[in-house]
């Protein structure tokens, strides 16, 4: 494809997303396929001979699109949004034209220095701490895929982190391997063998699976501390330190704990100075804050207090929220914000010699590829700048408090309606309710209830109208099976979320009358 | 930014993107700029109200461009290409469009099916065996970001595997702790205390900094085996089983070997039988073959057998090759291709509560968040569906073809200069060499040759109008230093190489004047 076919298939690439979005509100929200539908239409081998590019955009739009879930679509409340922005797609092409791996400063200075600026901006967007910002030349952010990938990387910085606070303690430690060493590392293998086995990652049993997948991937023991309804199912500092307490005296080694400003189920937000006062009193420990849904809603003033902004800025070693869910940028784009950035060089650095340049060598660049676990790494910060200078500040509050408005008005009618309940207090764009048709305020673990709304659930999910993700809230009181909506899409509107809700009115309502 | 504005703005970008590539060959190689360039030219904090997107774009063409690296360059030859097509830039443009986090078949499925549809259509272009195929149930591909996240992938998965044969064979172990579990695993703490840090990843001097870094990250030991220069530094079986045997005496556990088709430092292809015939004497051994930037060439039959390709396709447990280099397809789009799935599967797997779905638990989807580290993942495969029915297989080929002629080209002008010679066998798309003005043929270490070429290299690295990676070739002989060029770019021509190889002639011949 030459210059001018690019333009010709570009243009109607672009007319195709126009007509994608134009549509968008008669497709159904969720893919209406069976599991296979694509293997089965398409050949199982690559054409001998390239093909009209036309033809094959027609095949795109014929065969790929009917299996879109579409997160962008307006009645799309599952999970958490997943926004893109025509800003930020525009962004992706500008990343996709001058395509590299990114993994020196000279690999292209814009790319390392484009990040740097647009981290500190949303730094300065969500008023966190000043070492948070690159120029503190202390902490500073990166941009990493996932909110998942950023506890992975956190935890392995935090592991290498308490096994030198370790050694520095126990320099004449007698056991294990004597021979051989980590690479890079000055950590001597005895101290790891020792030690490498017996540290444990915390959080709660509401903290997202992020966490159990590091310590799984990791090969380290993860503990959930316990949470309570009463407490509207955030970790409190006295419950993770009675965990901790008794790990320490079986001889386990406290090194991360996971604090979070919105959690999946309820969009909970725990404790975080009760959490990171317990953090203070064991050195080993580093405390990961992960706001990976919510973080985006710092940018709005007074939302700041109930998110404990505040206690992150004083406690928080690490922070991390994605753009790429309630902030406007498509998928993928991790905010990773660290306090002391050394946490994670001196963990993740590696320059051998054909990466070696004479800018690094001069202390002069940042190399981000020492920050991250990959070498080569995406130029994502492009569509972060589209997005921050399209929308400024006040557009993207804006956006973040008309989510908030909407669950506000569909908790409203939650409130008072006679068969539902609201189970927990709205948190931003998200509620989080029940079929009760009793409206028993005792019912809370009630197997009759978990069952009908497990039903609910199951019918809903037979629908491909509307997307409603499940939720088991688990706490000292019991299980209790429950449904969540949130509005926080960017095309989601007032008509939506009541169009929503009346479907899951409707599913109600038939589900009780099945049962009588 | 509504439809219509959209549309203005992305027929916007396309031209601008048009104008870049019009005028590519007009800039310099690398970016002219100096650290802090862009740091200094924006403003340290996003706008307050929204700017109007034109502005905005010229501003990424006024600020950015100038710090890019220009890698689609016909003359980049430094490191590996990254090349990005128009194909695959319109590709990322549909991606960006329907942007989602695809970690769920629900999540959309044609996210998960058309990967699966293209990584299948990539195992038959590169003819790997039957088992490699997912439609085999019993392998299969995925998209991972880059070949070290590959690696580092297949090392906690081959780490898992290794421990569930060492705890199959010692089920009474009584040392260590005895409490706790990783969650998700059945493997007893007990015996990841006696064994987690003993074990052992294995690659050659000359494999890529992904091996060591896999090892610092997992706080593991790296041992990199020497090779020699009369074996043009590829990895021999019996110095690997030498260093594996020692290790064993000394109690430590081999788990992971990594071979290399197709070395960053000269192109080397390690001996792939011999590797996995010592692989299969060790039960715990997982062989892993990295052909990041070589495995493409998988495509050309012809290419095949001295890229040892039966080799590997008889021997490897797992297998990468990035579309993101030489393979036509934008950065990031790494494939890893597995004989048995389950030994990422039951290393990987997490599926809470919020992520089950109907499909999965009927088995009858794949979830491919439980074959890699992230939860999220991006929707790569339409770039590389674009690619490959634009270009056909006869096309790839053709691009493959295109980039080994120019070589052997370049090779030949080399092997007849007066000043340089070439100091590997000419490997795919790239030539190794150094100048040396005595031509003398025992001179492999000489420390003077060495400071010469350390000097023509700086040399060349204060130019703009090139970018040249040298290389330290480490071997039993000694260390030689040497300048490596790759033309493997998508609009490298002969004109271009010509072009750079002038330029290098005239740095040596400037060098060899300022000594004398």
């Amino acid at each position: 494809m030459d210059i001018e076919a690019f333009r010709k298939a570009g243009y109607a690439a672009i007319d195709r997303i126009c007509d994608y979005y134009a549509t968008l509100a008669e497709r159904p929200v969720k893919a209406e396929v069976k599991p296979g539908y694509l293997i089965n239409a398409l050949p199982d081998h690559p054409p001998e001979q390239g093909e009209d590019f036309e033809v094959i955009s027609s095949e795109f739009e014929k065969h790929v699109l009917p299996g879109i879930t579409h997160w962008q679509h307006g009645k799309f409340t599952a999970y958490f949004p997943s926004i893109s922005t025509f800003e930020s797609m525009i962004g992706e092409l500008y990343t996709a034209s001058v395509s590299n791996p990114g993994f020196n400063w000279i690999c292209s200075p814009a790319c390392t220095e484009l990040e740097q600026v647009v981290l500190d901006w949303c730094a300065n967007l969500f008023d966190l701490h000043p070492d948070f910002y690159i120029k503190s030349k202390r902490g500073g952010g990166v941009i990493i895929t996932t909110a998942s990938e950023v506890v992975l990387t956190v935890a392995i910085a935090a592991r290498e982190r308490a096994l030198r606070i370790l050694s520095e303690k126990e320099p004449d430690v007698e056991e294990g391997v004597k021979t051989g060493r980590v690479p890079d590392s000055d950590t001597p293998m005895k101290i790891r063998e020792k030690y490498g086995q017996r540290l444990v990652i915390y959080g709660s049993t509401h903290t997202h699976s992020l966490g159990a997948k590091a310590a799984l991937l990791l090969g380290l023991q993860w503990k959930a501390v316990p949470v309570s309804a009463a407490d509207n199912y955030s970790l409190r500092g006295d419950a993770l330190r009675r965990v901790i307490e008794e790990d320490i005296a079986n001889g386990l080694v406290p090194f991360f704990v996971i604090g979070t400003v919105g959690t999946t189920n309820t969009g909970a937000v725990d404790r975080i100075a009760e959490i990171g006062q317990v953090c203070r009193d064991y050195p080993t420990l580093f405390f990961h804050v992960d706001a990976a849904w919510a973080g985006v809603a710092y940018s709005v003033p007074s939302l700041r207090e109930s998110l404990r902004h505040a206690e992150v800025n004083e406690y928080a070693d690490s922070f991390c929220t994605n753009m790429h869910k309630w902030g406007l940028v498509g998928f993928d784009c991790s905010l990773l914000y660290v306090r002391n950035r050394q946490t994670l060089t001196s963990a993740m650095s590696m320059t051998p010699f054909y990466l070696r340049s004479k800018e690094s060598e001069a202390g002069e660049v940042i190399d981000y590829r020492n920050w991250q676990l990959a070498l080569g790494r995406r130029f994502r910060s492009p569509k972060l700048w589209f997005v921050l200078r399209s929308f400024g500040v006040s557009g993207f509050q804006k956006h973040i408090q008309r989510g908030v408005e909407l669950s506000s008005r569909l908790g409203d009618m939650i409130r008072s309606s006679a068969r539902f309940e609201l189970v927990t207090p709205q948190s931003l764009s998200m509620v989080v309710f029940r079929l009760n048709p009793g409206q028993s305020p005792n019912a809370l673990a009630s197997d009759d209830l978990n069952k009908l709304n497990s039903k609910l659930s199951s019918r809903l999910d037979h629908r491909s109208d509307v997307f409603i993700t499940p939720a088991m809230l688990g706490s000292e009181e019991g299980n209790m099976e429950v449904l969540r909506i949130q509005t926080g899409g960017y095309r989601t509107t007032m008509e939506d979320v009541l169009a929503v809700w009346k479907v899951v009115e409707e599913e109600g309502e038939a589900l009780l009358r099945e049962r009588e």
